[in-house]
């Protein structure tokens, strides 16, 4: 079958790679906006803590996160080196006493049903900090194992040149689809109609204008965020966990001895693509309060992502009644780095037909209104 | 009279300007997308050279350089000591002596109808190198005193400076078209509706997926070009004339010690932004070409734009057939920064309903396809 | 004369200026640091409301100010368009209202011997916002028509365009001194001897170990700074005036819609060239506690430059005893870009033999231990 | 004992990864400057091809080759994964049949005497096509299995991270030397002076000036190279072998999907940092002439250099005479990715008084010139 995927983000690069490693010919669209999330984010693989409680929500998170194994072996087994994953284990931590009884309730509750945790351990502030060293010294922690960190660019390069090397062509181009007789038609930036037989849109806060000209109103805005990267030059963070206060922000490390503070969530924004006086201020007062050690570390850079917030937290996953040849997958947020190559596995079967062993009514996008 | 203006590039810039001075309520959005044609555009005013030939396209080249001095002056007189432009005038070269000629024959009858040009005389190498150093020892020119250079940035920065000085709003964001009764509808990035009377969409290469939702086929596709920027550290450039050899290149020099070299005409690219290995090297060979003086200076970056490329070469501005509250400017091409300001003026008539005082009959766009 | 000048920052590009257009031979070397303090600064020009108290200091700092005038017409006079500087006024604001008093009754006494200040006058926290609109809105001010800003590298930068002009050479190289003969010889990055009369060690904080190679033990160390540079996309912020609370950081705006927020000072740093998440955060808290208008300003880079603290607050300027042929100014610190500009003219007068008109005996450097 | 290594390129950091692993206090000073020869290099490990003959310049390129598999083998034990290299294989080619006969008589010669090459032959140019995509087509080829890759930050970095994990300190800081009863002290960037047994100086084209104080006329100047990246997105170049034209430029490829085209060699430039047009012209000439399949890459950055070129192509390594408690490294011209990690090694003995095993009285330094 030939399939067109439009976004070339987590979910587009997992879709895409998916199609691809069954033999499809899949080609794949990207613009290279300024903003993409998955560009931005700085990746948690760690639901078991969350607050959130949605369950049809929670289902996806959880499975996302269990995926991983699985994704990772194949990669690495396709002589993939550079995947950006690691299983760190991730610390909880929390300023307020009752905050921290409750995720360890919630912890309790959740491992128990996914073994891929190793269970949770309360830990002293001691051990804390070797787990993450510039941690604040009066800060206990529950330390889950199973916890890991992604680095997004890695992973959906990984994924992408997996798919390339399976036939997949990647094009630089914008994507503009037209209704034609019920059916959704791709053209080209070069404005050459674009023959496929299923086209998936993977193209998060942008999907909504994309998909206008099929009539569509499709409900995701852009939640604008701001991460902070910064380096401790010649410290090896390469076995840092990930650090989840229960609060907005977080905290992760990469191979480089870069540290990643994490993140606003601006709504309303637009497109505003911008990093801000009051943004950089907040997450640099979070990091600082959570982590003085990092006083001294560098910053490198600041990253600006675009999440696609949908009308609710539930993703939206599936085909549109009334349009043929058309499969949406959008709405992922702030969970979009773990749920994403689960997501984009689920968006492959979908596209070509096949079952794909999870039930995805509570997912399925509105209509198309007429 | 509320006037939405999409895309902030020389165009719409140039329309915000006239539309709010007149005192119309002005709300811009621009996307920020990488290739924007203004930003990447060195910018040559000197039409009178041209081996094209198009009549309607000629007439709004020649007029959109005359209307520079009056944009300058107004501009200045505001206050705006940025303006970016400067009347250094124009080399006009060539290897091969019949071009020369033929050079010499067009510049002689389209200078006598443009006194602002103040004629041209044929110069001798050594006086060519008084007004362009680095340029090759065996060449004579034919000398424009009226040709001058444009930083397109600076220039749309002062325009949209000075339209928010009156007024307008400058909106970092997306914008979707909607139909609705035979009428034009504005959302933006957050999805809310944005009421307005009018809706003038000037943004280029990218315009034809904005204007699909109304059920347009808008027949402009984006044309790469590649503009090398060098500098000479410590030497004053701000004098410098253009350097037009009768090619597809050219050279200018701004203010701080850099000199431009420009530019591919890449056709078929889509939106594939990049500085290409063969696109430099095309870039330099041209640039050593006519200006071994060049040879040590620094090269201080390619920009990369999308020329708007209509199916002629003639601009589309004006009302589209059918669809009230939008107007359309597009097309410009490689003369963008020559008729762009004019262009702005033009379309600001059209929207609010005034006359042009100029036939826009041969731009008129092409009607709705039902 | 045949003269050196080694440091192309503020102050060695006002001595070379100086040099060239009284018609020396001059030849600067620079190596182009990352950190040098002339890039990072933002240049406030507005001594009289300083809370310290040195006398020697106060002199230069003062004549500084007053210098400005006379060469920015100079610099004017010969073509230079972007010399970076404009007299928008300086607002004094201060938490506490005794600092505020007092910095009223240090005006009061030094406007009155300055008359290029304007005098002074107290005004409401409303007439503050006029000048400088993200202030918060309980400060009053005290408003000096005199202070000014100036952007250092284009200063600077002109000032090294005119010296080209008069027949200055520029080089991006490394030079060493050696001594011979009692006498300072110079090497430049080929290893080969530069022959000139006169060498000028103009080179801030790196100038210790260009000395050390004459047994000259030289006292200037780096003391960091790091400087927030924040836009307001649209806004002419090109008269906003210069804002100085009464306390380590201060404000000010540039033509091109940008607010500047400096700057830490770090001791004992060294040459440790990086932005800090501890630095970042100092200036932003700093900056968003007096303007907090700025919350939503684009944070475009963070500069740091090294200025050039000596051993006390007076600057060294002057020939050192027991060495042929050598001039020397530093230990401007913070102070520099006030006093830059006339400090290189008087290093020109020492180093050609005239009579600088300023009783330099304070400045003078120590003698070499032997 | 206590050992100051002063500059983080290749050499100081091998030097300082050997030392810190022998048990050794060590502390390495680096400035950061921009120019850095490790930091631009491309590294091809494959000396047997050269033309060059110098006997005791080739003892070390061979040797420096040949203890890449432990150094890789030692960090790779020690938990590093990012080490930069990999054996890719060479591909040596000529434009002329002389030349390529000349090159298999040497790789003859000397893969006979370097069981790690894997011997060479000769293969057809389709056969030449599969190791390197871009290449000419009517280029055959000499395949030697044994030649590799290394990207020098990357390596730097390992043997960095693995020093600081062994205790080493790094700090961004510039260090003077001083001479002090015939023996060399150490000062900071803060004036102060740091007390250690032995100091190695592996500060590459900037030492000369670094020696300067203590009397030594250090011979080494710098030369410049011109570096071309390009990246041809979703392509795994992972395993493409290097290329060795026998001609003055290079090319090979890193896991990233990038391709590296090198470099200019250009002397007398002296520090001048700056891409420039001629130096671009001549490397993307060279790489489109051997490659034409890399037109359509993306130019992604030009890396600039300054090799330390000593008077001659035999390296420096050893102690000065009459003088204390200095080591010295240098002049490893072009081949000093391919020496530096031995060249540290034996840096390291001579710094602690062992036997380097490798006889050096060929790279002795100059005594000092009294």
């Amino acid at each position: 079958m030939k399939i067109a995927v439009i976004g070339a983000g987590m979910l587009g690069a997992s879709t895409a790679y998916h199609l691809a490693l069954a033999g499809h010919q899949v080609i794949v669209f990207d613009e290279g906006h300024p903003g993409k999330a998955t560009l931005a984010g700085a990746g948690i693989v760690c639901p078991w803590a969350t607050k959130a409680d949605d369950e049809s929500w929670y289902a996806l998170y959880a499975a996302g996160a269990r995926y991983y194994d699985q994704l990772i072996a194949d990669l690495t087994a396709r002589g993939e080196s550079q995947v950006g994953y690691r299983k760190v284990g991730a610390l909880v931590v929390a300023d307020d006493p009752a905050e921290f009884d409750a995720a360890a309730e919630r912890l309790a509750r959740r491992t128990a049903a996914a073994p891929e945790t190793g269970g949770f351990q309360e830990i002293s502030p001691e051990q804390a900090r070797d787990h993450f060293p510039p941690l604040r010294e009066d800060m206990k922690a529950l330390f889950v194992p199973g916890g890991a960190r992604v680095d997004a660019r890695l992973l959906s390069a990984a994924m992408l040149r997996a798919a390339v090397a399976a036939g997949a062509e990647l094009r630089s181009d914008l994507a503009t689809l037209q209704l034609l007789n019920g059916r959704a038609i791709l053209r080209d930036g070069r404005d050459q109609e674009v023959a496929v037989d299923q086209i998936v849109v993977a193209a998060g806060a942008w999907a909504s204008r994309i998909l206008a000209p099929l009539g569509l109103n499709h409900p995701v805005v852009p939640q604008r965020g701001q991460i902070v990267h910064l380096s401790l030059p010649g410290v090896d963070t390469s076995r840092w966990a990930v650090l989840l206060p229960m609060a907005s922000h977080y905290l992760l490390a990469f191979d480089d001895s870069r540290v990643v503070i994490g993140a606003t969530r601006e709504n309303g924004t637009g497109f505003d693509y911008r990093v801000t006086a009051a943004g950089q201020h907040e997450v640099l007062s979070a990091g600082l309060h959570f982590a003085p050690g990092l006083a001294n570390a560098t910053i490198l850079e600041t990253r600006v992502g675009f999440r696609p917030a949908g009308p609710s937290i539930t993703p939206i996953l599936g085909r549109v009644e009334g349009i043929e040849g058309l499969v949406i997958g959008n709405g992922l947020g702030a969970s979009g780095l773990t749920i994403g190559p689960l997501a984009g596995k689920l968006l492959a079967s979908i596209a070509v037909g096949e079952d794909p062993g999870f039930d995805l009514t509570p997912y399925t996008p509105h209509p198309r209104m007429t």
